[in-house]
């Protein structure tokens, strides 16, 4: 599928000072399939997380809120092919024998898919390494996002919820596939504080600033990779809105667009469908957003404005941008300086097909 | 298709005295298609509405909110074809000119699909006609809702929109296809006042809740039909939330069930899938639900209970269930005694195919 070729090149992945990763098979689901992943900590790293906010929390993101909050990780342990989900006590239990087991077990061959950049901080080389599972990136599986970026960074534990908070915002909160919120959704942020660098302990400072931006790079990476990826994704498209009045408007627009099968139907049929797209602004829940004085763009082309389709607009320029498999969907909202941006992908009959055939 | 099967009987409609209804073709998208209804009210009609709550408000029904509150309402004109939605001044200016146009032009013979109730109001048998026009009940057009509902009571004119917010309420407001709200979605009241009725002028009293309920059932068969007749449809969903603090919070798990692509999936596939059930109930944004003590239920089988897939449960009894053209899921959430009920229909192949190849 046209959709994926940008995704990460894995020649690209930097081994991380600190981090040992092992691929396993477990038949956990199909006999022979690489289904464990473990990921090894040196002692002292720093590790913390975001979760699902679903109320139906997995039992095996449950247990690792709780060694989260303990501190001192030294392993962490990735499966796929069972959720653990709506399992109950027994869920949790099973869990935690297997964190258990994993304690005795560690060291195995590297290999996975993931993103690296690498920053210079204080003199110190720092280098991020992020990894994830994804919709349809290993199997589909409720769209469950999984990420761990890991930095070899020495940075203070107290700010490490902090910037795990901040760098979820700009990436892994900023992707839909359809809009489904999983059971065990998790981003963990692991810092291993083997690079040398003096400890970064300010949050207003250049280190903080610099880190942030390597890690959300990354994060960023791996959360488009996700929607490339998506369920039957035939299409990879970007919707950026500007001129809000805060974020949090701008990323409701951008998710009514994102969200709406309507939209994500016509993409898929590579139909410049202004009446869709304008339907999801409009129903967006932003009560008082006058629609004569936004505009929207296709790509380049300018293609809504004034409450209406541009004068300037042919439907020819818009079949144009429709035909690419990268399209950006651009709304300026004139109101404001703010701005966010979400990623998404087409809805297309293998969507169904994959959704419909898969069982739990 | 089997979900069609138990739509409205045409043949049970009852006329409405002081109304009188037109169908004509206009040739707006297709030549030789009835694309026109034409409603026409003898004078002293009471009419109101609720309308769409999309910022794109399509330019017949900004139209028809001023005629409202002008009041004297003698006709309503219907379209197909042609949305006439982010037109911006020019598609009021046309609006505007098509209404003039009518009121030169009364008078055609009545057919059109609908759902009929009589109630007897002090002593006077009061009848209550609904006509709607839905996701592809006429062609699919942005899964647009447009209701009307004509009785021959006589109530106050102060009266109606308290009412109309209060049918709409229980029936159109509880139907979603896609979770796409459209740029024309609108719900007409009408009352003739021809039955000889004492006028209804208390809100409290037994006459405005004997209307209020036939004018309800008349709007739920209407708003259930759009449902059985979402673009694709192959099931029809009742999803009934049970046992909350208040209806709001039943209705945002009901619509979260209904709205998720990855349950309506599962439902065309026939595949009883808890997980995706449970997650939806997760994540519908009740923040301090309790998902240990909820039960769910598909038909009559407990499936879920305690955070978990319940002991009873076998999943030949989820399968039988998900066999049906007609299937109950129903949630009980034990912390209160609020309910709302929501209709949908399953996502199929069909879904995708109708909305990626109709062109606006």
């Amino acid at each position: 599928m046209p959709v994926n070729l940008s995704a990460p090149d894995p020649a690209s992945l930097l081994p991380v000072a600190g981090v040992r990763l092992g691929i396993a098979s477990a038949g956990i689901k199909k006999p022979g399939r690489r289904d464990i992943t473990l990921i090894e900590l040196a002692p002292g790293s720093r590790v913390a997380g975001v979760f699902t906010q679903n109320r139906f929390c997995a039992a095996p993101v449950a247990l690792c809120k709780q060694h989260l909050a303990q501190g001192d990780i030294r392993a962490l342990l990735i499966n796929t092919g069972n959720a653990n989900a709506g399992t109950g006590e027994e869920g949790l239990r099973r869990a935690r024998r297997t964190c258990e087991a994993v304690a005795q077990l560690m060291g195995c061959a590297a290999e996975t898919k993931g993103v690296s950049r690498q920053v210079q901080i204080g003199g110190s080389t720092i280098t991020v390494t992020g990894i994830a599972k994804g919709s349809g990136m290993i199997h589909p599986n409720m769209a469950t996002m999984l990420g761990y970026v890991a930095t070899d960074a020495a940075i203070a534990p107290g700010l490490m919820p902090q910037l795990v908070k901040e760098v979820a915002d700009v990436s892994f909160n900023c992707v839909t596939v359809d809009g489904d919120t999983s059971t065990n959704d998790s981003f963990i942020l692991i810092a291993t504080g083997q690079a040398g660098n003096a400890e970064i302990a300010d949050l207003a400072g250049a280190g903080y600033a610099a880190l942030k931006a390597a890690l959300s790079e990354v994060a960023i990476g791996l959360a488009q990779a996700m929607a490339r990826d998506g369920e039957g994704a035939t299409k990879f498209i970007t919707v950026a809105v500007e001129g809000g009045r805060d974020r949090a408007e701008c990323k409701q627009i951008a998710y009514a667009i994102a969200r709406s099968p309507l939209v994500k139907t016509a993409f898929f049929a590579s139909d410049p469908n202004l009446g869709r797209i304008l339907a999801a602004i409009g129903y967006a829940g932003v009560t008082d957003l006058d629609v004569n004085t936004l505009q929207v763009y296709l790509g380049d082309v300018l293609v809504a404005e004034q409450g209406g389709r541009a004068a300037s607009y042919t439907e020819a320029q818009g079949a144009a941008v429709m035909k690419e498999a990268d399209i950006v969907v651009r709304v300026v909202l004139n109101r404001g300086h703010a701005n966010a941006t979400v990623w998404t992908c087409d809805f297309s009959y293998d969507y169904v097909k994959i959704n419909a055939e898969y069982r739990t």
